[in-house]
């Protein structure tokens, strides 16, 4: 029986795991039929992931070897695991899912940070906000509520920014065909981090990318549906459903 | 043998072909070592290619058989034509591929746009110049002019659209790998649309992206470097290397 650790950020409540980056692991794992010990880590709890030799997480530590970076995470299931349901259906798509990983990163994050960065420090637990604060000041150049102040503003940038994915979903029900994958969950885990801790709709229903977010939220039996965020309709809805 | 027929958009010089879509059916094409009768074609000649059904090149025509949009040429020359090397690695690559095509129609011709139109107007033959401005102008809502007036505003600009694709390629030659396939001609036609239009430099030196156009301006015998554009330093330097 193979025994995971995965280190991921959490909020005041240890139960609030919003982390992009650790939710483009939970679905890797997911996607492999693999469990793990989830373990709450805070900003500030650097030693405990000193092991690690770096100060990020998502770490996963797989009997005695940790990997760290949510990329090398999914490159790590892939070839340990080989006999489980591909993160990339073949090889051949390793370099363009990192392709749509490098667009998630450099481009979904910080567009869906200027919506979202006061409701991400709202739910840090209190001694993890000074430093949020600092660095993401830092980062932005501007307090965060300065950030933020044009919400309607930044969720119309977002949803032009989404154009690609928007277009390329219009004809398939994941960015990777009729099973979704890997580079699926890299830009799902931008919208768990916005929906564990922001009730705003970042895009509108009738947009391809509300129908391939709401089969990435049924996905693994409801896995991210269920998972703990500030109240959103769906919860309600899919609990009539199910 | 294979006669094939490609409609190529053309300058006021008929050998200045320019498309950013046509450049991608040109790179597929070397690709899968096949040769064309290139017919260069003009805006206003919406009569020449009536045959297939709408008004836009690149039209491909295989023995009878008229394809029309470079997306589905790209397709359509990976099924006719197994045997010879595969624009996609492996089928599974080919929805991420779409990805990264949409990604450079919808985000990255655009910002190539803000930079290059007047030069593009000002290569046009003078019969498809009103049509271009009108059209264009209705697009971006004011007069060409003012659309490129803040060029190095919109070289920056271009170089924050690029961080992706500069991500991406830090860790590879190309794209997809070792080896081009169709997601890189998505995205090289658009460097190929401003350089045979326009001498500014849209990327730094140092920059992955410059190392990655250089290697798709060589390939195939350098069929991209030798085509008729303005000119470029490396015109110089590659004659003097072959």
């Amino acid at each position: 029986m193979t025994v995971l650790t995965l280190y991921e950020l959490a909020g005041a409540d240890a139960q609030l795991r919003f982390s992009p980056h650790c939710w483009k692991t939970r679905m890797a794992l997911a996607h492999k039929g693999l469990q793990a010990s989830r373990v709450a880590w805070r900003f500030t709890d650097t030693d405990v992931i000193g092991f690690s030799g770096q100060q990020r997480v998502p770490v996963l530590v797989d009997a005695g070897t940790s990997i760290h970076d949510s990329w090398q995470i999914a490159l790590y299931l892939e070839d340990r695991f080989p006999e489980r349901p591909s993160l990339f259906d073949h090889a051949a798509a390793i370099p363009l899912t990192d392709f749509v990983n490098r667009w998630a990163d450099a481009i979904l994050l910080p567009a869906v940070a200027r919506i979202i960065l006061v409701d991400v420090y709202n739910h840090l637990s209190p001694g993890d906000q000074p430093y949020f604060r600092a660095s993401r000041e830092a980062r932005f150049g501007c307090r965060l509520e300065e950030v933020v102040a044009d919400r309607s503003g930044h969720i119309a940038a977002l949803r032009h920014t989404l154009a690609p994915l928007r277009l390329a979903l219009g004809g398939r029900p994941f960015l990777t065909g009729a099973q979704p994958a890997y580079a699926d969950y890299c830009v799902f885990g931008m919208f768990m981090w916005a929906r564990c801790v922001c009730s705003a709709e970042l895009v509108e229903e009738g947009d391809s990318v509300f129908g391939w977010r709401d089969r990435l939220l049924n996905a693994f039996d409801g896995l991210a549906r269920h998972a703990l965020s500030v109240e959103h309709e769906d919860v309600h809805e899919w609990t009539n459903l199910s």
